[in-house]
């Protein structure tokens, strides 16, 4: 049942411009035409016969795309875009796509990029915004982290932002960035609502976890999943070039492994994978070090992939005993390559462990071609969106169709891998790990 | 609606082995679960809302994966593997998820390759099958093409091939091939049936053009986009360096135009793409050679994309005047070239032409990491359904979710390229094209 | 002997200027040192020991570099770029690090660049030149082609190209391309003397066959290489996966066969390579088609390399034949493939034949990294050539040593691919190809 | 002058056999020769002009390539093949070129390839050989790492692993390794002479790090600088995208800073390069520090590439305050990390820092195309001088022509970046880090 969620996308007001990007409004022509505010994707698309189906889930999203009226005078708008927190591949490109979609097709030639995330727009760090047209952004693709630049944090900083929006006299303002980004962009949402102004805020989600509610993927993805391949790559060749060689490589997840089972999927060399989702123990007979044992004395090699966010427990553990509670410091990468070590250090085994982490080198990526279509339909759809005069919205992709998702539905949780479905599965099979690694209670 | 597609899966008959793959059958309790024959999943997503919604279609599709019980006892399987048609990126990573899939996960011993596509089964041709294991396939994913070979044609000597089948003892075939591979496995399985056998055939769709119906994408498909993308890169990087340069590329699509728009988005160099979907002129004010022109003459070089089904109609009038009759002639890509040059000619000024068909370039390539991630999954499903004894059946991933598509409904009309849509639109907007290049009547 | 070589550099005239570039005069201070005109470096490297040992050549090159004392004064300098003929991985690169170099270490500021070649210079044409300096030329090494655009001919304009040489006021020439290129420089040097004008004219010579007398290997030769080395794997992948498949390649290569013989070195995967250098019989028990015939009775499938240039011999009978006498017609690759076609088909044997020609994705890409260093050690030590007032000189690398070598020397012949040498030898293997393809007389 | 080298390459004794090779005798007559022991090739192409030139340097080696008459029956030949050390691109190939050359074109049939190094041959180990053959070898190149394994250390065991020698009967063994490696394979060549067996010792130089004396560069290295410019590509984005952004990246280079070097030339993007053989004070007006600080000032980012190797007299200081005397703990790049981030927290200036070592990813890498070529010829040439009987050889490229070198001499010393040359200077002018960065005394 989806009463509880609201996916009703606020309007600034009543669009009342023809749009001047002159598509067709006759269906059957043949000719691209406009979105409909009545056109609705479905997200849930499981179902169940027999008489003991559920009763389906009902939650519709609004489908995103230029419409036939809008809210912006195109002479009157003053873009600003900002990218908050860590980099990901595609950056670039939705900065590029936002800028030319509002430029060449809706006239607009006001379009202001807000230096290093949300505290270029705070008076104490003094940041000269960038004017942006299609000269400075057509090659910026090519480059990997964001031209704006980025950093975490100040969106929090609610009053003043808005005061800084009014002093720009920004109408649109587009937020690249994460959950916390996008929070941020709600509270400044309201704040602008509660001063009576008319500024549309429409955010484009990065996480390069792929953790966001709904999303088929998130853009940057794909690119990650390319990068690690490579160091998993990387990791089996020093594994297998050594004498009981280990790789161990700790990939990006905070709270979902995405990351981590695509990329065992896609390189087909790792022998376990270890996720947020699938909690495991590193003792006793079912544990990770004695299935790692029994690993190499069959093959005398052996490749594990970590996502960053895995084994929680085993570090909260750790942190009891060392008192630190510093929840920062629970590294589960160095953590694991420590205990393996020790581990067959005792048993008198020699191993050759090689310990990975290409973090910078998975999100500095520029996107990929796959990314860079995404990309660039992402930007242009939170360009038609704002011009509508849609806010509080996030840019979608869901079920293959681009969709509007309120802020605050989207940011209330974030979505994980499900240990009981297809995708873990089949990374279970790739890997040719125990389905479960935690030892009989 | 959807009363005139039937959706049921055929079944071989009663399951009453229990997997040997041990996955839980209880949820909740965080391990991996077998999938139910009553579970669906959703194919069409768009909604209205409003009174004068339309009726919503119904069409549900089984879901893929690993049956509690199954038909076949592993110890009497003898599976056969056959690639047809054309090359297309990640063939061989199906062939090794299938082969490893029955073998890791079910125990299989006998899994057979046949050899050349279905010519393969034809005496006449006497060609020795080759058998696989996991030792024989745990690396040909680095390689393009197919380890198996390929071949065009032969599927419609059904009766020769189901007499081969029952000759090398086979229960259960894998296509791995398109349109007319998919139809000739469906005639190959109506003969088993004549004949009151037991095999179960079930096809991995394989059509690079990515225009199977109801399906996400087809297999290879992104990475026959980054391919065509370094193709056009080099296009604009040779227009660019000419006076007066045109970059023609022609790229796969016969009758969808799926590699050339995504390619053109992904790459954002070209200022022209033509599909099959959207009939252009050449000729008159709106025509592609005075579009033309037109962008020579204002920016000094100019990229043209063109999928090989595209401008049909134009060739169709050739074919009249030379009184040829002969479709294969008819070759959009050196039609356009020369019609470009000699329209530049007529009118006296230098044009720098050059022309690209990388097309064996794009289709040989190995797959790419998010491509080798779904061949994997698709042929661990492909092998979970004929362990299952389902037949008729083709493996297909809809709304991101793994399904079984009769073979009999996925054949029946192609998956294109609505000119009307957002990737359409996303595409003009891309190459900032005119929206129409058809003279008015 | 090398008598008949005359290596001494032109200079334009005593160098009475300090350079600004501050580089060290002490050796062994362990600071970058200028570069004396006295330091020379040496071409041949063979010997030969024992009483009939050869006298041994003596041909001395000057080193390339900084000078202490240069010609211009950096305020005087009016620096053009010409970038000239097909293109070639690293032109961009070219031009950014003398751009670079004249503008960051000497100071100059006004650098032009020449648009379309030579044809840049002529009056009818009316090609407004372009300003260059570091912003404009920061990252365009990342695209492939030449910012300035490039065109054949108009080098032969020489009185016309001068004239445009004084009206610009430039006082120093960079002349990037081939051969044509560099005996027009040449020309245009000669002209610049006649008319007593102090013009450096510097060449860095272009030729991504890597034919170039003297030199290592050309820029752009091993992006290039690892360009075609991806249609070879893809020609291998087409072959290996049809019955009696043959791939086959051409490459560029007009008088020289170094790419070809690279790239089946590299790519390990040719049966076949045939060169300019190494005449071969179509037919006879020695010739291609009946060692075609037997490595497809052996194996089923065969990959054919040929360069451009090869087999011009056969293609000249052919010509003979059909009393055409046009030179330009005569494509190895073409005939190639409709021979061996014709061959089979005489037969009654089925091939599958699959003819690749990726020229322009081969020299349309950006340079490798290995190119890009090389391009901008080429580039800078162009710049420091002219600013000492060389001339009629291009830049070189012999024997790891970056040179000047005289345009007049350079262009006398070119480099080829000495059948009776270890490099041609080490192809035969890769290939396992008979050593002589010719039929006894 | 040279009289201290001896170049003298050391015969196991008479060579009678004829080569079963089948190249040409007779100079001219365009098919590939044999290779005479009295063709040299001259190291040293320097040379100055004038009354004050020195005494030339008359270093010459011997030509590689096969003799006409050879030492070894083929018949009679077991070929043992060890790789040491450290992973290095290209390992995979010159195993499969040694393999496929004795094989295909020596008719040998007992190659057999030692497990993990020396420890291979070491009886406590008892590691199985594994024996290879063309089908084993064919594909090999296509992966990272080697197929043999590799393992540091063991080689000082001469005395055991000649006894295996013996037992196993190998009386050829080829030792693709490092420096040390080499000496051990000295030793091993020694003993077996004083045992008076007749066992040819052939070395491929493996060193990433370019270090080795004569050699114009080691295997692996263009596809490691490759994958080192991948690397700083990251650290410039992430920088690029932060305030005060610092990306640092620590590189191979122990005793020499040609990967470095190389690398900031390839990618254009490093503002420092750090090198063992240029020494560089933190502190003081002249120190990297208040050069780092004058940068950010000026642009707010910055990218430091320091080889592994560098700044030893800085760390040497550290080891000196903190009494460890532990030579392995220092490590420049976290060093240089703490400091930097000590002084802009000193200064209260906050700075972002990623800190970059990507050192497995690079080492682990598959070879380039240029270093595929590379290894290929290397193995060609290492197995034409055992059948020779040549013996204490490794196999080099000196000014692009193969050659032996003998191991004592090759290993006396390594090769270093000429802070004095043009390598460096280029480098310097790519930064435009100042030519010192030592404080005057």
């Amino acid at each position: 049942m989806s009463q509880d969620l609201d996916f009703t996308i606020p309007d600034l007001g009543d669009r009342r411009i023809k749009s001047p990007i002159g598509l067709s409004t006759t269906l059957g022509d043949r000719i691209a035409n406009y979105v409909g505010d009545d056109e609705l994707v479905r997200c849930d698309v499981g179902a169940k016969t027999g008489p003991q189906a559920p009763i389906e889930r009902r939650a519709l999203l609004e489908k995103a795309g230029p419409r036939e009226y809008i809210y912006f005078g195109p002479s009157h708008v003053h873009a600003g875009i900002v990218t908050c927190g860590g980099l990901c591949p595609g950056l670039n490109d939705v900065i590029r796509a936002i800028t030319r979609c509002l430029w060449h097709r809706y006239g607009v030639r006001r379009i202001t990029g807000i230096r290093y995330g949300y505290k270029g727009f705070l008076p104490e760090y003094d940041l000269a915004a960038r004017s942006l047209e299609p000269d400075v952004v057509d090659d910026i693709h090519k480059m990997g982290g964001t031209i704006l630049g980025s950093s975490r944090g100040g969106g929090e900083r609610t009053s003043d932002i808005v005061d800084a929006i009014e002093r720009l006299n920004i109408n649109m303002l587009f937020t690249i960035g994460g959950d916390g980004t996008q929070k941020g962009a709600l509270a400044i949402a309201e704040e602008i609502e509660r001063r009576k102004l008319k500024v549309a805020v429409v955010g484009v989600p990065k996480t390069i976890d792929n953790d966001l509610l709904f999303v088929d993927r998130s853009f940057g993805f794909e690119t990650a999943v390319a990068r690690a391949a490579e160091a998993v790559a990387g990791a089996h060749a020093e594994a297998h070039s050594s004498m009981n060689g280990i790789g161990l490589v700790k990939l990006m997840g905070r709270d979902s492994g995405f990351i981590a089972v695509h990329t065992v999927l896609a390189v087909h060399e790792a022998n376990f994978v270890l996720v947020p989702e699938v909690p495991f123990d590193l003792d006793g007979p079912s544990g990770l070090l004695a299935r790692l044992e029994e690993r190499l004395a069959r093959r005398r090699h052996a490749v594990v992939v970590v996502a960053e966010g895995a084994g929680q427990e085993l570090l909260a553990e750790l942190e009891g005993t060392d008192a630190s509670g510093n929840k920062k410091l629970a590294d589960i990468g160095t953590f694991l390559r420590d205990r393996i070590q020790a581990h067959f250090k005792a048993k008198g085994m020699e191993v050759n462990l090689k310990y990975i982490d290409p973090s910078y080198l998975v999100r500095s990526a520029p996107a990929s071609p796959t990314d860079s279509v995404y990309c660039e339909r992402l930007g242009n759809n939170a360009a038609h969106a704002a011009m509508a005069g849609k806010t509080k919205t996030l840019i979608g992709m869901v079920n293959n169709e681009f969709v509007h998702i309120p802020i605050s539905v989207a940011t209330k949780s974030r979505r994980r891998v499900d240990p009981e479905g297809s995708l873990w599965r089949d990374a279970v099979d790739a890997t040719q790990q125990p389905l479960v690694m935690k030892n009989a209670e």
